[in-house]
């Protein structure tokens, strides 16, 4: 097996289509074509962390995916990064393995930043006038910087808990060309923004209906696992349209699944991402709707983005 | 991560104790001290094939283990081998990956031979007149010669279902120092042999409680999976002793399987190997009893040939 490291995988992700290709994976899994069975996990105590095992395969395709991902919280005390990861490719002819990529997380971070822009690519309002963002970590950079090729709107308003994590995002994203200001309060960016992009690990809401104003698109990346919440879950039933990557991992694990707890909205109102870029279904139909994508994140994710940069490499 | 391919894998097994590697998980896990979550599975229709990941660790340990392994039967019409496997270690202290073993499948088989050497030392009468075996591939290898440091013994009979397999492994046994005979029937086995190992792929008995004598040990290493069998239940029944390598997977799909299905045995007559080991229970206690083990295969044993392997090599 050949080893990639991190900087040659930045490079070839520098040659790759990535929204086609994870495009190409909502739309299989959509169709029933990516096999993709439970998570696998394993928890440890003394010191605590996490790993889980995702793998899978799209039909009729050339691989299969493993990839195994790390979180050891404690890690930052010897000054080492609390995440690893890294990616398996193997044939789905032969089962032989073709390459790892040792991406240490990176794949998994910029295949959710794609998967954002693709939702606002389909349900963002044509005149994007300012970009909201709650949060100044990761996925708060990736998702703005995903966000350039498709509208040519660089003015943010960004909030966060933290006076250093904002200091820090202003500087970053300034000099990504884009002009900044911090919100006092997540309603503000309610208030100002039609194109909101949350990437908190919030566990209650930041984002009340009220507030929501008519022309919004809200891509909710942070709510990833049972418990996450960013949004009211009445902002879900006051949309006219509700998307979802995976239905059947939403209404586990996504702002889905409180506002199904709720009785806010019916299972059947919304609709996976996969068959808005199809045309089966629309996604936006009128500039003054509101949407919501709730993105929790699928393997055909990074099924799609470890193929895409195998075969750059090649 | 560093790889490491099967020569250098080849040259570190050789510098290890295996037997007290394995011996040490066997007892871990019958202590509860090992966390094995349930196999991941993937299947594949065109071509057929299979992938299982097993993974896992021991408690206060300093590493964790994944194990992907594949098969793909018509790997062989391209004049690819069918199976394909690698080991991953990681770090239990930070998560971070330390070593991917491509071994092709090595490890499992060699963890396999071990567990069946693990056995024969607790459960073989002492004085062992003739080996016999059941089956002529890879495992009928090594469990043959893995025995080899447990006793002086090196008449054979052997019984196999092809005239070629049998053939090779006539000459290659040979040529390990032992003298072999063949077997017409497996009856002849169980009439002439006190330590017999069963490695066929067989779904139906193959060995009958009728023609198996006093003071013989039988350590059964085919039925890994739901639905294979090569003894007949009434062997578990007539036998003083059963030792079972996981009495949860057993129950599933060892022999024990059979044998409880058919009420002949009961759950709590079969002893763990790792209760055996450490001397809380009874192996063999006198040299006219028979004694089953019944051994499908568990995860510590591939975390602790991964282990061995592993520190062989820093």
């Amino acid at each position: 097996v050949k080893v990639i490291g991190i900087e040659a995988i930045k490079k070839a992700l520098g040659r790759v289509n990535l929204m086609l290709a994870i495009e190409d994976g909502f739309v299989a899994y959509s169709q029933g074509e990516a096999v993709v069975p439970p998570i696998a996990d394993l928890r440890f105590d003394k010191p605590p962390g996490e790993v889980h095992i995702k793998y899978g395969y799209l039909k009729n395709d050339d691989y299969y995916v493993v990839k195994i991902a790390s979180g050891f919280y404690e890690n930052s005390k010897a000054g080492l990064p609390s995440s690893n990861g890294l990616m398996l490719l193997f044939s789905q002819r032969t089962g032989e393995p073709l390459v790892l990529l040792q991406d240490n997380g990176l794949l998994t971070d910029v295949r959710t930043a794609v998967a954002g822009a693709i939702a606002a690519k389909y349900l963002a309002p044509k005149a994007v006038s300012r970009i909201g963002i709650l949060g100044t970590g990761t996925q708060a950079r990736l998702q703005l910087r995903y966000l350039k090729s498709l509208t040519p709107c660089r003015e943010v308003l960004v909030w966060g808990r933290s006076e250093l994590g904002l200091e820090r995002y202003l500087k970053d994203m300034t000099e990504d060309d884009f002009s900044l200001r911090v919100a006092l309060a997540p309603r503000e960016l309610a208030e100002t923004c039609n194109l909101i992009v949350t990437t908190t690990p919030s566990r209650e809401p930041l984002l009340f209906a009220k507030d929501i104003r008519p022309g919004t698109h809200i891509s909710a990346i942070g709510s990833d696992a049972p418990g996450k919440q960013e949004l009211e879950p009445a902002i879900l039933q006051k949309a006219q349209r509700l998307v979802v990557d995976s239905l059947s991992q939403c209404k586990e694990r996504g702002e889905m699944a409180h506002a199904l707890r709720q009785g806010l909205v019916a299972e059947a109102s919304a609709v996976e991402l996969g068959h808005i870029i199809t045309g089966e279904r629309k996604g936006r139909t009128a500039e003054d709707q509101i949407t919501v994508a709730d993105l929790t994140g699928i393997a055909v994710q990074d099924i799609q983005i470890a193929k895409a940069v195998y075969e750059a490499l090649m």
